[in-house]
């Protein structure tokens, strides 16, 4: 089997901007990548693809890079349509996602295993049959890939995981990081932030 | 084994504001209880205490009420130094939360387990000694209670479910009930909601 990351450094993380500049979150994106290619590694994945629309970023990775300014959709599909063997879509903006958690969702026994994301977004998908599917990223992809893998009569499985499904988009997801991660992307915001402790949710505040 | 639910039906979720009524609050939240009450009872799990400072909603609900006009953190507290034998400690705004999930987090074989909720909370406790414990719940109230447990030398879980970990207290917590639920809480939104999807994550939008 092998894995696939969908990754772009360049301008990334836009809905962080009111928290962190350009320099920063292309700094932070590496960081998680890095997370998630040590989470595989550890997971015993060792094919491991990167489809991106550029080298930048990429130029020392451990990975072989697949360079294509399609769409996100666009450039899976015909990643997928290609494979030979089960693959796993994964996000490069999962700190939380353990090497177990991985393990766990490749041991599915269904045809595919999809992992959500927050509000109603992909983060993971297994697929042991991949050129049976098309992915559909963007909006309210959960719903959307459980739909084609009911249209396509394939038996599919949700995994139910907080720390596999926490993406990193918005400011509200770094404080996830920073209460359940561990880690240098964890560290890299821990430098920058801390808690605001309300009676509500955590906040951030930046570190003067 | 007992759970415990904190609850107050009157001016309930006042961060939901935003988008649903003052009794459109109350209905719902009252909707949430039925469901966490279905999710015990579907667990085997019949005693059951609800922790309340006024009886507004109670009337006619099927477990033991429990009047106590002290602060959140002080009425659990002295509801748990009374307690004999084990005691779930569960929040009344887990409509994602199903039997199987409970039945998991009593079958810990640590001495505690401990569900997080978004941002830092804590949705459920399993205390298998719950005079052994305090709780503190308001702000990043997870790290808190892993902190107690580490100072008083007890073994302690963190139960990983994106589903149990969402508490509905926000207006995008919404969305999650929207693409992961079922049953009359999420019927209740659901008629009064569309998606917005654009290329970010899902939002609301009021049924005009």
């Amino acid at each position: 089997m092998r894995a696939v990351i969908p990754y772009k450094k360049a301008g990334a993380k836009s809905r962080l901007s009111p928290v962190l500049s350009l320099r920063e979150r292309e700094e932070f994106v590496e960081l998680m990548l890095s997370s998630v290619l040590r989470a595989l590694k550890a997971a015993g994945i060792e094919k491991i693809d990167i489809i991106s629309p550029s080298i930048y970023g990429l130029e020392e990775v451990e990975a072989q890079v697949i360079l294509d300014e399609a769409d996100l959709n666009e450039a899976l599909n015909a990643y997928l349509e290609k494979a030979k063997g089960p693959v796993l879509i994964i996000m490069a903006d999962l700190p939380l996602l353990s090497a177990s958690h991985i393990k766990e969702i490749v041991s599915s026994n269904k045809d595919i295993c999809i992992v959500p994301g927050k509000g109603g977004g992909t983060n993971l998908i297994f697929l042991k049959n991949p050129s049976d599917f098309q992915v559909k990223y963007y909006g309210s992809s959960f719903l959307a890939h459980c739909a084609i893998a009911e249209a396509k009569a394939l038996s599919f499985e949700v995994y139910d995981s907080l720390l596999a499904s926490t993406d990193i988009d918005e400011p509200d997801d770094l404080v996830e990081l920073l209460v359940h991660g561990k880690g240098p992307a964890r560290d890299y915001i821990n430098q920058k932030f801390n808690y605001e402790v309300s009676r509500g949710r955590v906040k951030l505040n930046p570190i003067e």
